[in-house]
């Protein structure tokens, strides 16, 4: 029986990052990655796959850095586990003795059970799988009209792709806004917005009824009766956590169905660790279950179960989800970090928010300055800096990211107020009129006064 | 004689926010500006009048933000002061009877002592002074051969626009590498070739010996002999506080000759405060004083004030310069914050670094991908990150920031190792090759086999 000391179950982004860091800890242990696909998909990247890059070949997550750490990759599946013996069988007819293991088998489309047609041919949803998305772009080659439903980040990001390649693309959502479950109200309208120009058609406040075909699909009806010509769907409603080898091996899961695992990312059976889209999480502000999954969010997780496997530290802890994300339609970036004002009030917050708008270069007769909007959301009891929204150029990716560590440090908003900045005219807005700064300047004038 | 409440002395980055957030912070209170130039330029964007802006019309400082909240703005220049009457005279004959006042003098173009020729024509500096700017760009229209004296930000950025519009631009420094004094040598080298690739000659390791001309300048003698012909010569080697003013007044200067200036920015003088450039700063990491003028820690500062004026509140108040930066040589920005490796082990600091290379986009075939090197500089003993530089596209000014505020919530390197950020294919590099987090792990990992 083949032996390692350490197995990692996906090769997504949680396996090649929680076995990197594991052999990188613990240099002396055997690593073994064992995922089902040999060419993997950069996730993020996939939306990006339908234009912007072309190909699925121009998305691959590179092996080279579990090659050069010397870690083992299998191509098989894990078809059972014992988690007693700790061995498990794979589909190839291996077996694979383990001394810890760490789940990465990461999450797939969520197709909901009431909506009628979904199996027609030419409805497709958007897994993390080169061959069934190569499959798609061939059969895409020839389908003019595209209805896309759903319009979180991969709808929109499929939408806008498959309209830059010359479809003609029609959004559908349930919610008022586009990315409506993600930015308040005033940069979701900007989205939108944008989108459309873009010449992607957007139906909003729009429920499903059914997607009518015979055989292949042809038409999507909404709730409200409208008929949409349709050569092909797309399914973008979602993720779900993949935890059927889970369940199988008797892990706990939690009320939403991911792996329950702690801030170590353990499980509830020694020596198995969980980390990624599977992986139970909880938000890092309210302490409650969380349901958003991110890649960047899953690197931290699979960071902290690699540091973890052998020795524990508690500098190394999962501290629950902030929910950092990004996109980008056309030069417009929007981010976000933490909670949303709307969110906020529903979990029971009482919020000061502080919004400024200005330009990322100084002057802003630079050639590329574009408009940059920061909007705050603060406790109002501490005045501790719970979210941030931005829009702008390309770096407004990056000043998402100074938030998301603001927030990762409770920094109070007076804290932020002052905080020194880095300003040059090619590059940011300028210092008297940075955004992030001006919008904390809105919050603590409020707090002030009440 | 005319009364006001507070008055700021200076109209540039410092006066502008030290009064409206002055007058917004006490809004009963009336605030008033006076400065010498009608027009203010944005200081960080003189270097961008010779080329990217054209002209230093396109480079002002707006009053619309003071207009609004109803500052008031006099042109003018204050001549002496009476600290103990509270009052002032000014060079048109005004008197000015103030309660609390604000010394944002900033500074003025160092020109050494020594120099020989500095003081022939067509020997430039470059002030914040609109008027001597653009007759500075008036007579090097007919000029061809221009020499800039001094490596720093300013000589660099001057550099690289009078290059960028034809002029023959050659730009010697001292130390061995241009930038020397800000980045570790690995950055300062990537910048010189990338200036010396865009057709500026760069003559590092060379002081300068004379400037020779007769009445106009013609040549440039350099320590080791070498003559450089000269049509015009620009020295930028580095700015002194503007504090002619603050010794009439009898405020105490520090030993760098800088007012002296407390965390709430009060000055030796009751009810005179010091921001800016003028004003006395202690570094952040080292508790020295520090000589760095930022117009982005300048704003900081200003802030400082102007909240403290009528009341303190230990919550804004100024903690000692970071020392944030960034400047971008054609599609190549380079960034930097707090300590960087040199200057940490002579402060008596034991460090680790760590380093990465990676690309700021995801998949790295996404067309304005460009590569992204992360270093970040720690304290072997506490883990605590003292600073970081960055190489990369123009989003790098921004992930700048995002280590500025690492540093200034005293993150260790163990909590950046686990901080979350966000990824976006269009807008940053990967989550499993993030050039912040991989430079942490780095670090992290040495720090953990000591």
């Amino acid at each position: 029986m083949k032996k390692t000391d350490v197995l990692v179950i996906g090769g997504s982004a949680t396996g090649l990052v929680a076995a990197m860091t594991a052999k990188s800890s613990y240099p002396d242990k055997n690593v073994t990655v064992i995922r089902k696909e040999e060419k993997v998909m950069i996730p993020c990247g996939i939306p990006y796959i339908f234009a912007t890059v072309g190909d699925s070949n121009n998305n691959i997550l590179p092996d080279e850095g579990l090659i050069k750490l010397g870690v083992d990759i299998m191509i098989d599946e894990v078809l059972d586990i014992d988690t007693k013996a700790k061995t498990c069988k794979t589909k190839r007819g291996e077996d694979l003795m383990y001394d810890k293991l760490i789940m990465g088998t990461g999450s797939l489309p969520a197709i909901p059970g009431w909506l009628k047609g979904s199996n027609l041919e030419n409805v497709f949803t958007i897994p993390k799988n080169k061959d069934y998305l190569d499959q798609i772009q061939q059969r895409l080659r020839d389908l003019q009209k595209i209805v896309v439903i759903g319009a979180g980040f991969i709808g929109v990001e499929v939408s806008d792709e498959l309209n830059k390649s010359g479809k003609d693309v029609t959004l559908v959502e349930i919610l008022p806004n586009i990315l409506g479950a993600t930015f308040d109200d005033e940069f979701a309208i900007e989205a939108e917005t944008i989108l459309k120009q873009r010449g992607v058609k957007i139906k909003t406040n729009c429920g499903i009824d059914e997607i009518i075909g015979n055989g292949k699909v042809r038409q999507v009806r909404l709730k409200n009766g409208e008929i949409i010509d349709a050569d092909a769907v797309i399914l973008s409603l979602g993720y779900a956590p993949n935890t059927e080898l889970a369940k199988k091996m008797g892990l706990e899961l939690n009320a939403f169905g991911f792996i329950k695992a702690d801030q170590y990312r353990r499980t509830s059976i020694p020596d198995v660790f969980a980390a990624g889209d599977c992986a139970e999480k909880v938000d890092f502000a309210t302490g409650k279950l969380s349901k958003i999954m991110l890649a960047s969010t899953a690197c931290t997780e699979a960071r902290t179960a690699g540091l973890n496997l052998y020795e524990l530290n508690t500098y190394s802890t999962f501290k629950g989800t902030v929910g950092i994300y990004a996109t980008c339609i056309g030069e417009t970036a929007f981010g976000v970090a933490g909670l949303i004002e709307k969110n906020a009030a529903n979990e029971g917050f009482k919020v000061v928010t502080g919004t400024f708008t200005g330009v990322d270069r100084h002057p802003g007769k630079i050639s590329d300055a574009h408009k940059e909007t920061v909007k705050l959301i603060v406790s109002k009891q501490s005045g501790v800096i719970l979210g941030g929204e931005v829009l702008g150029g390309k770096p407004a990716g990056e000043l998402t990211n100074a938030i998301g560590i603001a927030i990762q440090n409770h920094m109070t908003v007076h804290d932020l107020l002052m905080a020194q900045i880095g300003t040059q005219p090619l590059l940011t807005a300028s210092p008297a009129a940075f955004p992030l700064i001006k919008a904390a300047e809105t919050v603590a004038k409020t707090l002030r006064s009440i």
